[in-house]
């Protein structure tokens, strides 16, 4: 198969604010090893907080979203907002709070949040044209949110009731996995996996996001 | 052989003032992978500089090497300054211009350069208990301010003769390496491996690390 563009979009940089970092970093890995090319972006804007990942407490800080995502892309990263779809041929959105916050209002909003329009219109765009979608963790809230009132798209976020009935009560169908297990929506071409949600080492987050980005590349190859 | 107990030391969060984010990641999710316990611990005291990771500049802020580097192991850290070595099998050190900023000040000063005391104590109570020590990319200075002077340590930077020049000042015997090689001084157990001094990928960062990981456990056996 040809050499697929896939994007990774971040929401920061450390799980309580922003993308969770293993999961992050674990993308790119198996898209590197798998020998992809890799596009990071996130959105250039203010960050919802800032959390001391120490003593979990609110820093009163203010961090810009892709200023701190490029710490994870070593600088090579993007505006999301001017990124379009037939630019790459899918996308990787891992997990942490920032997918909740940053990337939507889930975290403090639940059903009722919103996505970001950057991200929203990229995410459609990317729908529309046929070309695969992944999410880690918490990141199939945002996709919930996204597609949910028009489409029954399949997700899960591992097996949280909470969280779970959430994503319902936003449209999607829930369906529990294990921490190893995609879940794969083949009409929609959306792939999900726990990692985080449910991982007890990140060994086992490994596992999952290696079989989400084989799935996705198998995906942007048809 | 029985389940190691291997620390991480970290120096921040990100590559242009911390820990190398993939460099770090990988080192846990090899450890993880191969069944060893990890510990993870950084210098708690303020860094050197914090960098916009996009513009390269300074951002004039103040940031906690500790709290930063907590992004990368999920809160799950200790500062180095409370760690014995009777607690660890052996350590690993990611790369990063952190490495050479706040564990050392190889970055500002080059041959002459002075390290951390809590991270000195730790290295050489381990060293002494005949314990393994790793260090990937840029973290080899560390090891060359420290141990250089009193022993004929061997360590590999990739093949930067800059680098490699004022590691040989500071006493240390430089060998080249390839990106995806390892140097191992099995009189010293010391175990190095160029990373991002030569890497042009992820997948090749990962290469170097998982062998560093295999042969530090091995030597933590025995």
């Amino acid at each position: 198969m040809s050499r697929k563009k896939i994007g990774v979009l971040l929401a920061g940089c450390g799980v309580k604010d922003g993308s969770e970092i293993h999961e992050a970093t674990l993308s790119l890995y198996f898209l590197s090893k798998h020998d992809a090319e890799i596009v990071c972006m996130a959105p250039n804007k203010t960050q919802a907080d800032v959390v001391n990942h120490v003593s979990e407490e609110a820093m009163g800080e203010t961090r810009n979203v892709m200023i701190e995502a490029a710490r994870i892309a070593r600088g090579d990263i993007r505006d999301v907002g001017t990124v379009t779809g037939d630019e790459i041929d899918g996308i990787i959105i891992p997990g942490g709070f920032g997918a909740a916050k940053n990337l939507c209002t889930f975290a403090s909003e639940g059903a009722d949040c919103s996505a970001d329009e950057d991200v929203s219109n990229l995410l459609q765009a990317l729908y529309a044209a046929r070309k695969p979608i992944g999410a880690l963790c918490i990141a199939p809230t945002l996709l919930a949110q996204i597609f949910g009132k028009s489409l029954s798209v399949e997700l899960t976020i591992g097996s949280d009731p909470e969280t779970a009935s959430a994503l319902e009560k936003m449209g999607a169908k829930h369906t529990n996995a294990k921490v190893d297990e995609i879940v794969v929506d083949g009409k929609n071409r959306i792939v999900t996996t726990p990692c985080y949600m449910l991982a007890q080492s990140i060994k086992e987050v490994g596992d999952g996001v290696e079989k989400l980005v084989v799935e996705i590349l198998k995906m942007a190859d048809r």
